[in-house]
């Protein structure tokens, strides 16, 4: 059975991980057989964010803590991940990559990426072990795969610009489909970059799922 | 197209609604071609639990502001729903409907329902609008339908035990099917009472949305 590392950036789009892609990409993974392990860094988020209105509260918490949420508190502290354990790397989207995983919702293409985020992206792609990228995630993958990285947010020009800046190839891509770096093994789809309902994002991860199973050895 | 409102509690197993169970709610009425419109009552959380550990935070949180994580911002509070203008209503589980819709956490068969959610329930049963209720969420179902309606929770001897002292009658049922009291118009399902993963979760919420989805005019 293949054994997928899936990375959680928190519990809710606009500071955490994207709920739906979360839920999604671990319902996809069960349905073609292979097993899963959520991981999150223990550390505090970079800030919380009322769900209803979009405003700051001021409050603290814990990205692995709020993980656990979607996880049924099944998740493991990130310093945990030995990627010799595992198949392959996914990473759900939502607002917490670009605040709690690295810095691209402050700093754009002048982000840095969280050290033990980017150890565990770096020693996937070294070891050639496959990985897919959702949504906003893929700003992740120039500073994890180099320059030349083929990938794809949508089709958002701002977005795009600064992977682009960073190094990256950026591909146009609708909703239901994926864009595939296939000397790198990254797969990436647009999620709720685009989405507008489960049904569309549903189709782009599942596809990413099985592309990237597909890649594991 | 049909309308569902769908009720959550929270967002999160321990303390509101289900996750898993939510989203693939969702999932399962857009597939099928339906609309949907969150809700939740705008109120304090019982309690707030860290899912990594069960221990209560003693932080405070908004179950409305809560269930605005699953649902993208996307979630009105529960006094603006009208059952007129909907044709079914859907509630997922999770200890937020043991503990923020009723006290049967607290109580158990001597529970009191939500003086809100007790008022949508009835407005569904009394307009004959079809109804599913998710993993813990029947315990409702005594108070809103009275002596005698069918549902079930699995297989769980405990919540059974008061569903019947409340009422209702329980009838077991396995993860992947739903019990259907077809003169009441309520479809149950265990769901995450029973299910193991999200595959076996996702077979019977799939078959509670067909259901309710057909009984609706």
């Amino acid at each position: 059975m293949k054994k997928v590392a899936v990375l959680l950036s928190g519990s809710g789009v606009f500071d955490g991980a994207e709920i739906n892609e979360a839920v999604l990409t671990l319902l996809h993974i069960s349905k073609r057989g292979a097993s899963y392990q959520c991981f999150a860094p223990d550390m505090e988020q970079m800030q919380v964010v009322n769900h209803l209105n979009g405003e700051q509260t001021g409050e603290k918490r814990n990205v692995l803590a709020e993980a656990a949420r979607i996880a049924r508190g099944n998740v493991k502290p990130l310093s945990e991940l030995n990627a010799a354990e595992f198949d392959a790397l996914m990473l759900p989207g939502g607002f917490g990559v670009a605040k709690n995983f690295c810095d691209f919702a402050e700093n754009g293409a002048d982000m840095k990426v969280n050290k033990e985020v980017l150890a565990i992206g770096k020693a996937f792609a070294e070891a050639n072990k496959p990985a897919g990228y959702l949504c906003i995630a893929p700003v992740l993958l120039p500073h994890i795969y180099g320059k030349g990285v083929r990938v794809t947010v949508g089709n958002d020009k701002e977005v795009a610009g600064a992977i682009e800046k960073m190094g990256g190839i950026h591909v146009e891509c609708p909703v239901d489909d994926i864009v595939s770096d296939d000397s790198r093994l990254v797969v990436t789809t647009p999620a709720y970059m685009l989405a507008e309902n489960l049904v569309d994002a549903e189709k782009g991860i599942s596809k990413l799922v099985e592309k990237v199973l597909y890649m594991a050895a």
